[in-house]
């Protein structure tokens, strides 16, 4: 795949150059030829002979950077100055802060929210703890939390490199949620630790978004931490992806003109994502998953499956597939692939059904090349954002939690989920479908309401369910 | 004591009047006869025959509340209607909130915060863990950790209730010190669990601020944490207030001339307060305290020690007191109660050397009426915002961690505590100090950053010790 120049690799040069002639236009023409894109040129300050520029231009990558400053320095008469990143501008001192909604502004003030006055809240709350959703920040808290052991493609860097993106994570959930996030970045990566430890710190939080844990760790941390505590517990890399690909698939096979119930759906990759997926889209009707991992297809009969979900062997490969991952391609109407860069070829594809569905999540390098995909596929996804049809999370979590808080939820059960897909997938309406077009901007408004909506139809709904049978329905993930 | 109408007790009535006549001042005098006091009075709506009136009004407990809204009741023509109460309105939906610092308005804005921008500075801290404290929130974020055992005066009340005191440190914390601080209510009270989950957690912090947690407990988690952890960890109930003291104890002993080498401290309480007071005034140059609990004066010879730290025999007592509380006040230059309602007489006071000073701080009945301490002693402080010399933790927290944070302090020493006191006691210029003021008010502007100036100063003059000598000096407390 071709780079292409990135804010992510943005930097801003203070330079002066001789005022008049054509300096400046130099200045561009240099980053150009470079191969840099110049998203800005601000004249900071100028005088008789000199002026002084801030040149912002996109590389792509920190290498790549110094040479668009090195670039930069060969124009005749400049001298740089200063060389800022504009990454870690925006990140320095971090990128949340805890800020308090009373004021205090006298002694009145003190004595409300503070000694005394906050001891009849607290007593309150002896009486009757399920005030804390009413009278304390409970209400719309959420803990983010990880181990830092799969850190986006950075894999096991531990808590506290892992802090920038947890602190991103919480802007998005207020961002697009209007929910208090906060990262919990945990410094052990034991399964019984990071158990005892969120169950230790759970009165706080309405609920616990797990947050870039590695599989299989992930599984049984999640489900004895659902068996433990009264309020959701959702691992975002797993079930946020799974509801989007789920949302994205209802869409794409609009486009395709087929049903979920007959489709072939191969895929590459078992872990926690994987894993996610192909249990939510059983859960959506889907009767034919073939799963393949770094060893080829999941079958009964191979001998290497340890840390291979049993799940697997259960719910998937009907027809008994065996081989690798072309196998398992071949005549599927959808490929979803949570992997490894480049596993797949235009050839594969071409072996898929007609009007194939390829969703290559793999990133930032997909499973293969969406453009080489194309050729054969009529609809492709991917989780990049200078492609159509981004599969992002921030799709789906906001909306879920949202949803899940409103409603008071205690669980997060597969019915919900099913209910988030369905709704964020309505939100591309009909004269809008298209194969490039088969999920919403992540900035187009009302998506996270829509979901929000649909999750506390769904929780309200299995809550009558329960009151009318005196039980609540079993959490079949 | 009497008890006096007050803001934490306040509520707002709405109801209607007849328009015209003497009804309005006829709601404030029934109020009044009460024995409440109209504090504001709005009129909301208005009509030709009847107007709508909010009557706020402090009461002197929720009991005595209700008793006002009978008296407005009784007024002719009155029909009430809704009644608010103001602690409970302020405490609504918690009391601080979680927001981004960085603007997320567009694709470009997701690239820096979040993928793919986030993971050059994730990265970064691989590279360099100790870059956390410029590219997070670590830099200026605290944990107030608390397992609800021993909060405010209403003891052991769990992690749930204990949630809005810890809300509102939290947001005093923002409003005197500048901090991100963040409430982490344990659903624990083990020992052992409580350190591990402190430890798991502390990436995200630059500083463990423990709160409320009863005795002897909290010694052995403050000190064990200590040991484990490269942040400082303070708990302020026994710190905090040992500081206040100190501060407030070094302006009385100017007031009355003596010198704090030579005086006789008497102390009622040897809990978690207690003990840490006591520590902090021999670390000052205190050389004769004798201390009392429930049980009497503390002496070698007691059979009932157990749960009394050891450190009281080997420091306190050096003339052999033996009795009970009267016995160690007889005489003594200062009394500091850190204990129970009215355990101290008039005439006990009487019996104290001359121009003695009396810090009664139990709350929110101190140990003698202040007003009969007065009667005798040169100058009395309490823990009630209703009296002079206010002894409150407020005085001293936010500007002790101001300071720990920009000196990027690993730890918490008596030194630094020490210079926290005294640059506290320096607020006070000498023309403002006399018996009523020898404490600022916890308004008066500039307080924490004196005191965040001078901790940042002590950890410097350690740093330098320490970098010339090659070793850190050991941590006394």
């Amino acid at each position: 795949m071709v780079s292409v120049p990135s804010v992510s690799y943005s930097i801003t040069v203070r330079l002066e150059v001789p005022s008049g002639g054509t300096s400046v236009g130099q200045l561009t023409a240099a980053v150009e030829k470079a191969g840099g894109l110049v998203t800005a040129l601000d004249v900071t300050a100028s005088g008789a002979d000199r002026i002084q520029v801030d040149v912002t231009c996109a590389a792509t990558s920190s290498a790549h950077a110094g040479e668009l400053v090195m670039a930069l320095r060969s124009v005749a008469g400049v001298v740089i100055g200063k060389v800022s990143d504009r990454t870690f501008l925006v990140h320095l001192g971090g990128k949340i802060e805890v800020v308090s909604k009373v004021p205090i502004r006298n002694r009145d003030d003190l004595s409300l929210i503070y000694t005394p006055g906050v001891a009849r809240v607290s007593q309150a709350l002896v009486d009757n703890p399920d005030d804390a959703r009413r009278l304390t920040i409970k209400r719309n808290t959420v803990a983010v939390v990880t181990d830092g052991s799969a850190v986006l493609g950075l894999g096991n860097i531990g808590a506290t490199a892992a802090l920038p993106v947890m602190e991103g994570k919480a802007a998005l959930f207020k961002r697009f949620g209007g929910i208090d996030a906060f990262p919990i970045c945990l410094d052990t990566q034991d399964v019984d630790e990071i158990i005892r430890t969120v169950q230790h710190i759970a009165p706080v939080f309405a609920g616990i978004n797990l947050e870039d844990i590695s599989a299989p760790r992930c599984f049984e941390i999640e489900a004895r931490l659902r068996e433990l505590l009264d309020i959701p517990v959702f691992h975002d890399d797993q079930h946020g992806t799974a509801i989007v690909v789920l949302a994205a698939l209802h869409n794409a096979l609009k486009v395709v003109g087929k049903d979920i119930g007959s489709i072939r759906v191969a895929m590459s990759g078992a872990g926690a994502a994987g894993h996610a997926i192909a249990q939510l889209l059983v859960a959506a009707g889907v009767t034919d998953i073939v799963a393949a991992d770094i060893n080829g297809v999941i079958h009964p009969g191979r001998a290497d499956l340890t840390g291979v979900p049993t799940w697997y062997l259960e719910h998937c490969n009907p027809r008994g597939v065996v081989g690798d991952l072309r196998d398992a391609v071949a005549g599927a109407d959808v490929f979803v692939g949570v992997s490894a860069p480049n596993v797949l070829a235009a050839a594969d594809v071409a072996t898929m059904a007609p009007n194939a569905i390829v969703f290559a999540l793999a990133n930032p390098e997909p499973e293969i090349d969406p453009r080489a995909a194309g050729e054969y596929a009529a609809v492709v996804a991917t989780g990049r954002s200078d492609y159509p049809n981004q599969i992002n999370n921030v799709l789906a979590f906001p909306g879920v939690f949202r949803g899940l808080l409103d409603a008071r939820s205690r669980s997060v059960t597969t019915e919900m989920m099913l209910a988030a897909a369905a709704a964020l997938a309505a939100t591309v309406k009909d004269d809008e479908l298209n194969p490039s077009y088969i999920v919403p901007s992540v900035f187009h408004s009302g998506v996270a309401d829509t979901v929000a909506a649909a999750v506390r139809g769904s929780v309200e709904s299995i809550r009558r369910v329960a009151e009318e049978t005196g039980e609540f329905p079993a959490i079949p993930v």
